[in-house]
């Protein structure tokens, strides 16, 4: 049976944009769009040329080798002329490969912000398309607002969408600018707006999260007859975000109710760069990628039930939707107290430690990690001081250096000039193979003093240490008062790519944070003496 | 025409329980169940008592006084009588309204999970349903699997559900176990289950989000007659998370499609507590609130500068899908906020202060805490911190007591016997009325130190403030590294029972806690001359 082909149009560069806190830079751009086509998207929407110097600027180049480079814009004034229309002349001239041009189509919006009448604004998309045509270019037209537009004046929404396909737009998208749409409305709509003329073949679907369904309504556009789906990578956009392309498309792969019918660009080679992309994404806007995000996140394929994780371990499928290779996600069954101890087992053997069910070590191990546990280490998410901790107690972990002592000072005064200033200091004095080092820093408050201090001087290990960074550090006070017990997580990563989680816990909050900096620092050099193994014995 | 009613089941305490990283304890256990019992949910679900010690002690009592107290468990073993199973034993005698129990429904599972045979799982259900009602509870029954189960073997799924309800089950719960199942399948299952013998009446949908479709499979299902719905608070759970309840009610209450067919628990006024409900709950797992979640987060509403900003203030209904009041959240554009002024107004009236709106102070207050706001204070959760603002502000708060300057110190050394010690210690400088007081304390931590040597001698104010206890005290950090910005909120309370919140923020976690110190302080002696002014005017 031959599948039909479903669209994939990626607008992160463009609606994307719309989020708060986001603000692409050209290199930014630059970078994005190449992830996109690399992964094997139809199209990238790449922003607005003219509206902006970045997207003017991003435009002056074709910026996509396989995907169809889209520029964004507005359709025609009204009471002007397509040639005399500059917003359009620079959209015409950009290098690009499609336009896609944003259309009133709720006659209110056409009276409201427009001021034309809903005559002059058909007028305008069927002679935007034609210009859009006649310049070399693949058409669209944004219907803005079509579904709420729909309700109001279902004449006036139709009529828009057909002169667009009439006028020779490739695609007609459907857009539910305001999120608001439930999936039932979009199937009914969507069968009306097919049924007044319009073939499914030429009809994208444009949905916001405003009511958390913004997949859910694209996967009914696409049963309803929608061939484009429109969307975002990580479902960044306005407000709650645009529809999750990270999330729709395995489910278009993946899932026998869409796989079945449909193909896309992406097979199910690529599909297993997704978590990648993703991470990757989110990596380039410098924040945590989503734990929960389906399909990709760190706790997709993850289980903590005691009975869950055992039955996972005698069929995956027991538990889990997709193999989560298949989106290039790792299974996740995780070391806490709730855990047997076929649990451990899997957890070390996962990290190449092999241990018997029956070795009293592993008992011991157990025993330490509840100990542990119960008073308030949560290995679960650390699990660089799992592994060193598994190591210590059923092997050994090199002494590679021994901090004597650690000293942080903070101080508030007014220094003189009258301006309160305060300043945070820390020395550390560390012995390797019996040398003594001392070492001082200061830094923006006692942990990073103290963070700064430790690294600084590492003696014949420095050079080792140099590309690992600190990519995030948590603070989880356990209790009440300012005397609570307080847990520290910190998020290391280094010239690899590699992360890895380290975990402290005290009531002092200064030596939880250098228990979790001590792992992350002993864990790295053991890293890369297993690195150094590995490609020794290649 | 009458609504029909949909039931909500919360299971935040118990599938919410799988989330990784949360682990409540019986204190957090009961301040949720009060917060969800308070905002007005049919059902909550506590926990497993017998499993684990917590959820033993949580069910000693009955922690809702309007909700429905659910108690979780499993349904009989097979080969054992109603009277011989300990784990039936203990949610029978659980302080429980209703009791939902767990049963395989796909026959796979029966096999390799249980062990038993189709036929003896069948009379587990049926004989647990009836000992459950038997000890005077509402019963129901989780279907585990049910899609994925009906998938593969139809009639033994359909005989589970069937069995449920004719032993008398209030509820038969058709769960997405593994979250895979598409809102199409959803609709068409429900149905056959429906044709099957089974009333919509009496069938619940539990739903997770491996496909970022638990909210649309849930409100399919009720489209296709089911009329309860389980889910957890902020939609945390194992994996991707459970239904987000939070998402869901507030589509039941305001979206046509749904509202003028069914009517739930929460009229239009509490839906207004919506909002705090999700931050509440974010605040006691101390973890940052999604600004993108739908309706409740703090982008849900917002706007960035341009067009749509424009149009927004113009008429909000232009890219507004509901009014953001209606779930007690505010609209943010972020060039100039036209209906923040009355905000201000409203909460400072609500603090006894009384301020113009043409007051050019009030603008001055506004701007500071923009600014503050946007460097990382969250006043929000810290009336007592805006108050002292807002006072200092408008009018002007006395300066009881001015510190010259703090020094604080964390020391890790090896004593004389070779044991690792740390000392915190913290020396504060005040002055009082022009004279000098010093103070040396040493703590649990640093910030605990500190603490002390604050209030260790406050002069004329020392017995004022004898009665100050610090409850709670948390650390957020804002982004990544150990030189991040860190936010400190501190709650005290006093002998008269009042509670308060403070905070501060700084690059520095000492300067965060000092200020927050302070502030809590400060308002404590305040406090006292309100009220020694309200005594002497009575």
């Amino acid at each position: 049976m031959t599948r039909e082909r479903i669209y994939l149009f990626d607008t992160t560069l463009r609606d994307g944009q719309q989020t708060p806190g986001v603000d692409f830079s050209v290199e930014d751009k630059i970078a994005i769009a190449a992830m996109l086509d690399e992964f094997g998207l139809d199209y990238v929407e790449g922003g607005y040329p003219g509206a902006n110097p970045t997207d003017t600027k991003f435009f002056e180049k074709k910026r996509t080798e396989d995907a169809a480079f889209v520029a964004f814009g507005m359709t025609k004034r009204a009471g002007v002329s397509v040639s005399n229309d500059p917003g359009l002349a620079a959209l015409l001239q950009s290098k690009s490969d499609a336009l896609c041009f944003v259309a009133k189509s709720w006659d209110y919006h056409v009276a409201v912000a427009l001021g034309c009448t809903n005559e002059e604004n058909l007028d305008s998309i069927d002679q935007t398309v034609k210009a859009a045509i006649a310049a070399g270019k693949e058409a669209m037209i944004d219907c803005e607002h079509f579904f709420d537009g729909y309700k109001a004046n279902p004449d006036y929404a139709l009529a828009c969408a057909r002169t667009a396909y009439e006028a020779g737009a490739r695609w007609v998208v459907l857009c539910d600018t305001n999120g608001g749409t439930q999936p039932s409305e979009v199937r009914d709509i969507v069968a009306a707006v097919i049924a007044a003329g319009v073939p499914g073949t030429h009809l994208g679907i444009h949905a916001h999260n405003d009511t958390g369904q913004a997949v859910a309504n694209s996967l009914a556009a696409v049963e309803a007859g929608v061939r484009q789906i429109q969307g975002t990578l990580n479902g960044i956009g306005e407000r709650c975000g645009n529809a999750n392309l990270v999330t729709i498309i395995p489910t278009l792969v993946l899932k026998p109710a869409f796989a079945e019918r449909f193909a896309t660009s992406i097979d199910e080679e690529r599909l297993q760069g997704l978590t990648r992309l993703s991470h990757a994404f989110d990596e380039l806007l410098n924040r945590s990628p989503d734990h929960q995000m389906p399909y990709v996140g760190a706790s997709a394929f993850a289980t903590k039930a005691g009975i869950h994780a055992s039955a996972l371990l005698k069929d995956p499928r027991t538990y889990e939707h997709v193999p989560p290779e298949t989106v290039g996600n790792l299974r996740k069954v995780m070391v806490s107290d709730q855990g047997g101890k076929s649990n451990f087992i899997n957890a070390l053997k996962r990290r190449g430690i092999v241990v018997s069910k029956d070795d009293p070590k592993l008992d011991q191990l157990i025993g330490i990690v509840k100990d542990r546990e119960a008073s308030g280490y949560a290995y679960e998410g650390a699990d660089a001081s799992f592994e060193l901790l598994a190591r210590r107690t059923l092997g050994s972990v090199p002494d590679f250096f021994k901090v004597e002592s650690f000293r942080v000072m903070v101080e508030r005064r007014f220094d003189a000039n009258g301006n309160l200033k305060t300043v945070s200091e820390a020395v550390v004095k560390l012995s390797i193979d019996g040398k003594e080092t001392m070492s001082v820093a200061e830094g923006h408050g006692p942990v990073n003093a103290l963070d700064i201090a430790l690294r600084k001087d590492l003696g014949k290990y420095q050079r080792e240490i140099a590309d690992l960074e600190l990519a995030d550090y948590k603070v989880r006070i356990l209790n009440g008062g300012t005397e609570a017990i307080t847990r520290v997580l910190i998020e290391s990563t280094d010239a690899t790519g590699a992360r890895w989680w380290t975990v402290g816990v005290s009531d002092n909050i200064i030596d939880a944070s250098f228990q979790a900096l001590m792992d992350s620092i002993v864990y790295k050099l053991l890293k890369n003496r297993d690195q150094a193994g590995k490609v020794a014995a290649e």
